[in-house]
């Protein structure tokens, strides 16, 4: 009950701070008899592990995924699949000095106004290391959604952006760069550009773009639930995200109805698709598009003031290996929960009507 | 499961048709001792309610809630409250010829696909008509968060947007216009642009803004259920919702770290808020604000071509009356919505710490 | 999460003072396409309803729930089942003497110690007026197990009790007489031993059995949510049950394992059924059969000692129509709460594998 | 959603087949603040540990709990805290036997009928190795209890049972016998009669009683919620439970309401206590104490016919180590899920009220 739980009939609850021995997690609800390709969801930590490039942070950790359970002889069983990934960066000099500081735009306040103490480690729980069990079970989910395919891309780095449709791209090629954007000439252009801040101890934000093909009509619940609003939750919930658009999102709040409209060809397709493949909450066999908005990252080497317990105006450098941009390790992230709505709402689908 | 029920320990389960008998809700969770205020709750329905000006549809509705347990002598029992609203409105002749039609960007076909059947009169349970039970709702919630203030207001209409910020505005003026949006002079515009896009049977979407003053810091949870994901996720589930951004939003992605943290200038005081409030999905006691994006109503009255459910191509003119814009009528319901969340989120930190 | 909600896919929750305007309900998670005979869930709440017979209260209570949603065309829609029963027995001046009263063996008491204050006419919330929701609940459920047959019956009063197994009795003669036990000439027994307490002023407690036939194989989950655990919790939530047992229940504690074990005659067939038809939490195939005990009502009509808010010893003399019994009218509830139970694990049985 | 979590707002989700690499879980929604006592936690796992005496299996499994999260610095950080036990006893040969077998009384067969698949190795998931993780949980909730004493012991072993009432036992003295009943010549007894069945190769079944004092008045919800059906679904969810009642149970099924109801000697006072401390599902501040019925062990080394997959019925004859009796070892496994119980209520009653 206190949000580390997502999801309804598939669900994964997360643990663990930075700094702490491990970090984990369960996967229950996973349906008996799914083929399980533990290189897969290796494969998927190992695109969001620090220390990739010189584009994140310099921080190398091997984040090798530990499954305890749930899986044998090759599949699932349908009981709950239990992992670890060992936190083998657990040093915490370049911390301790900030113990009794608040960073701006951290959670650090935040976390002790809630519950009084936290563990200043590295952000503890609040760090961004927790995203690494979701990409666990976002891999897992994903071989649930064999007709699936999810592919997040980066859009968009600070006013560097990609001109064209997704439908004009070549999405094979996201991981053909440092930067994980598949326009190869936009995708130099983010690079320079965020090597530039990185030299200045600055930060970028952006826009990642996720494209979602496969998905049958009737996925999703028509009320609260809607298909976009639990996509909208999964990546508002996901570090320095602050904003999410589906389809024609804000662009299409200029539009008038009779420009905006998805008319039919045939029977369960339409020729536009600014609903972005969600009508009513339901999905129509359209394709899924969404954006997720970044915020440049709060932890820059550059000196700012800020504020210790005390009140007292300081100081602050921060040290350590931090990312100038989380964007290329954030792709797979992005994949990982929309991957674990999805399953979610496969399961969803099987109880929704008699036969 | 499927969808109905919003919130975690204050928990709204709605039910209901556009054409049934009734619709009505149950909230549940709600703590006992609160004052409450009935004719509170019916303004905040007046204010959704149909036929309010010529920018809504004419579509008279009373919309009465009626009570039927959880208050007595004026307080909460801390018993589920449950309610209903009659709907006055269950002629459905206008419905009749779009029995066998899946109407462009409406959830027609996308509900067919997910139940194999609906109730086609007027949208039944897809029908926006549900968010009258949110109303009810959220202005109980209201009603337990008596130091907040929650407050939205349309910020854009179509291309006509509100050119300051909110800090800018005189909140207290967003009911002295029909357009609900707090600046004089853009809403004269705003309003001259529906009645033209009405006279012309076509709808406009646009952007609701919304203020929440008055929480303390604390609230939210840190992983999957962060406070701005909650409400990002209580926005999407809103009819024609297709966008959300919290503080600096999309803007945000395009600035630098060292532009975008907040300093503090004091504990627990920021000199900006591009945050908007929320930081590692925790309030910190700055403004929270945020925007929701809505397409322009499906309901159009111009002809256009569909599809019907044996695929064949014909003309569809939507009769009935159906309003021209969201807009002003969804104002209540973004309301309602933030508080649900708040009042969600104030009685989970009860239980984040020993004391 | 202030319990008024059973189940996890399929979930009833209730709402309704004794004493308010109405009680009613929301079954939400029924699925589309499902056909309701609104009548049978009449005539299962007629089975409860007060005034029966001269073994139960005399209030006279007409209990008409009346469907506003989520049925169309005698069909289930998918969408929430909300419904109402009205309250005509409003007139409650039989319980304003009690307003400052904590009648023993009651809520009273414990309810002021929870919420601080209380609906105290009849019992507000307590009272077992509730359970008329479940009945409905339940009888829908019942629509969707249209191959199980669910049957309850009075098996003990005080210690006047069936010495067969339920093998041996013809369960389809349980409403042939007004004490519902199938068994004529033990019915003639307890008839006589209630009229007499009825007489004196006093109340019968007793053990409701139910037999559930046509399950298969396969429902239930094996941890926590053990098919008799849900069906435990399910009966120890209604009014006045202390004790609950599957099988061979608390006798079979006092036998071996050698003995206890039962034996397989073919691929699922078991010879003897100790188990009552769960093993390890998931049923087998066999008949489940399990005992509910119900204590006395506590509302007698003798006069007792108790104590009021300010804490003095006062007498009590209970007024108004109360039941010598409930058993009779609990059949019905019991029964709804076990097909509340099945229906919900029906639909868990759908995403336990792949295929 | 597969009911691998127990509890509303202090939630423990736990995973792990017998012969994996390890089981484990997440308790989430413990406060943040608490002292822990680690070693306190690994005293109630000792209890639980096989091999503690010739009473119990002649496993030796050391069964230390590693914690991973959500403690720092002695004190709980509010969020989840995660732990593994190691499964130090993964040799299996003694199951490669049993895997086209399914034993009598034992999951083996509903485990196949639900998931079409299980880890035949020692009972995979349906293993009462699961419980381990309960008591870890359980021993953590026993330390937000810190007012609260929950003793359980054994109260009857096959037909060898203590004739007093608990409260004229030194319940301080479960532990002075191996067999962790408090009067010391009935576990004499009782000790003899398991050691006879055990030379036989047979079981026994058995009572546990726990009495719960200290627990305040008003924790309990009154409809689906109530105290005692949480402890009751709690207890049945224990392996080889079969029967629940909470005070007077079953025998106070026979008395009347003159004699059953408890009469107050003054405010929050009762003279007698056939309520067991709970009254309309809610607390009265009297000790709350119930029953608890264990089926005999269905792993007996006496040779038996059984099923295998085929349908053919083959000579069973059980290897392995296992217990004469379960009762001593699930002593701390009902006090951990009563203590589960409890501290999931003493949350909820923080949001029953506006203050």
């Amino acid at each position: 009950m206190s949000g580390n739980t997502y999801g309804t009939l598939l669900r994964l609850t997360t643990f663990g701070e930075s700094h702490g021995l491990a970090i984990g997690g369960i996967l229950e609800g996973f349906p008996a008899g799914v083929k399980i390709d533990v290189e897969a969801v290796q494969h998927a930590l190992d695109r969001r592990r620090p220390g990739q490039s010189h584009l994140t942070t310099d921080r190398k950790e091997s984040d090798r995924v530990e499954f305890l359970s749930g899986i044998y002889e090759g599949e699932s069983l349908g009981t709950p699949i239990g992992f670890t990934i060992h936190n083998s960066n657990q040093k915490s000099k370049d911390y301790d000095k900030l113990k009794d500081v608040y960073r701006p735009s951290h959670a650090d306040y935040t976390w002790d106004a809630k519950y009084g103490r936290r563990d200043h480690r590295g952000g503890g729980r609040s760090s961004a290391r927790e995203t690494a069990c979701r990409v666990v079970g976002g891999a897992l989910a994903a071989q649930l959604l064999s007709k699936v395919s999810t592919t997040a891309f980066v859009h968009t780095v600070g006013t560097i952006t990609i001109e064209k449709s997704y439908s004009e791209l070549d999405l094979s090629q996201v991981d053909s760069n440092l930067i994980r954007c598949p326009d190869p000439e936009t995708a130099q252009r983010m690079q320079a550009y965020v090597e530039e801040l990185k030299a200045e101890g600055d930060t970028a934000g952006g826009i990642i773009q996720c494209v979602i093909r496969g998905v049958d009509p009737g996925w999703g619940e028509p009320v609260f639930d809607k298909l976009h609003a639990e996509l909208g939750k999964a990546m508002l919930s996901i570090n320095a995200v602050k904003g999410f658009e589906i389809g024609s999102g804000f662009q299409g709040s200029r539009m008038t109805g009779s420009e905006h409209n998805d008319r039919f060809d045939s029977l369960g397709s339409t020729i536009t698709n600014y609903s972005g493949g969600v009508q009513g909450g339901i999905s129509n066999g359209e394709d899924i598009y969404f954006n997720v908005a970044f915020k440049p990252i709060a932890s820059i080497k550059k000196k700012q003031s800020t504020v210790n317990k005390e009140g007292e105006i300081i100081d602050l450098e921060i040290e350590g290996r931090h990312d100038p941009t989380v964007l290329p390790r954030a792709v797979p992230i992005v994949e990982a929960m929309a991957n674990l709505v999805l399953a979610d709402f496969v399961l969803r689908a099987r109880v929704s009507k008699l036969q």
